[in-house]
């Protein structure tokens, strides 16, 4: 089972290594995280860099997994980017994105027709593609699933995981993270969060990103 | 804030993602990944790399971030490290770990008279310091705190950020990393899943680290 998570600079850590975490450990699991350049590949908050393979080293990924961040913009207008992914997807079981990563599925052509999802707080990243957000955690659509914003890829990656192997193997993987999750709080998701928080949040997160 | 987050051959890659996720966005964050040595330090599954800097770039962090792994027994028995963390801890306003981490500590004795955590299937870790892990996710011992398996780190990360900053910017990380986590079963911790599956998983990470 060859997976591989593609990075690109500034992208968001968690949004890959959620998924990264469950599905390196599929049976028969080859993981490789690819990037455009071989070498170290900087996360948005430019405190970690993560060693790439370069993108030819991988062109027919059993599963692929497109991470989010705010790097995934330029990701999204990048030919070398695309043209690598839409090969890849034409032989996947699965392809896959986290928070806006969805926005580089979507450029490049994936989610037509498609219901998808992103990070709450960047819809227009996919209307601009002619995609319209929808607000579930995870999505599946046949071989495509997105899923929300970054720390959803952990849930995404068990519930591919249930299809792809089996429920026990899920589980088993599952108590394995010891993914029993006690937030301190319950707010995680917009409809959850008070409206100024949701407000704060969202100016904090699209200023920092670029985004109007 | 400066913040360390130390790795060493095959941890865990989750065990320090979801505390850097959270952690590197706090006030004023510096995070760096401190190794013994410099350069790409790879996880427990060999396919991932983390640039790391050498641990005598940060001997005074703010927050320590000890990650677990198989390899937590070498870490826990490497004494430049343990030198490092107990200089580092002298110092520090939290000393934290995740998962297996957790031995690294007691080997270094900065969990003598305080009650800890680790992950569910490896108390001997801990046991075999003095230190008797008790059934938490994440337990606050003054300034230092210890976190369940894996995932765990992430609700830590969070508790953490309540306290040093404030619950209102806790809650704005948590939203802006989407936690509201649905995961596809509810068998994430050994409480809670069936006997015969945690026999199954205990078997097997025991087994894949070298433990008996």
């Amino acid at each position: 089972m060859k997976i591989a998570i593609l990075l690109y600079d500034r992208f968001t850590a968690l949004d890959g290594i959620g998924p990264y975490e469950v599905l390196s450990r599929l049976p028969d699991a080859n993981l490789s995280f690819v990037a455009k350049t071989q070498g170290p590949v900087e996360s948005d908050t430019g405190f970690l860099k993560i060693v790439a393979e370069p993108l030819s080293s991988l062109t027919d990924p059993d599963i692929i997994v497109v991470p989010g961040g705010p790097g995934s913009e330029a990701a999204a207008a990048d030919p070398v980017i695309l043209g690598w992914l839409r090969r890849a997807h034409e032989s996947s079981r699965w392809t896959t994105s986290v928070c806006t990563g969805s926005e580089v599925l979507a450029a490049a052509g994936l989610l037509a027709g498609l219901e998808a999802t992103t990070h709450w707080a960047f819809p227009d990243r996919l209307e601009k593609h002619g995609v319209r957000p929808i607000g579930r955690r995870v999505v599946f659509q046949g071989k495509v699933v997105t899923a929300a914003g970054v720390s959803s890829g952990i849930d995404m990656a068990l519930a591919l995981t249930a299809r792809e192997v089996s429920d026990e193997f899920a589980q088993a993987l599952q108590l394995g993270i010891e993914y029993d999750p006690q937030p301190p709080f319950d707010v995680g998701s917009p409809e959850k969060a008070p409206p100024a928080l949701v407000e704060l949040v969202r100016g904090t997160m699209r200023a920092a990103d670029g985004a109007s």
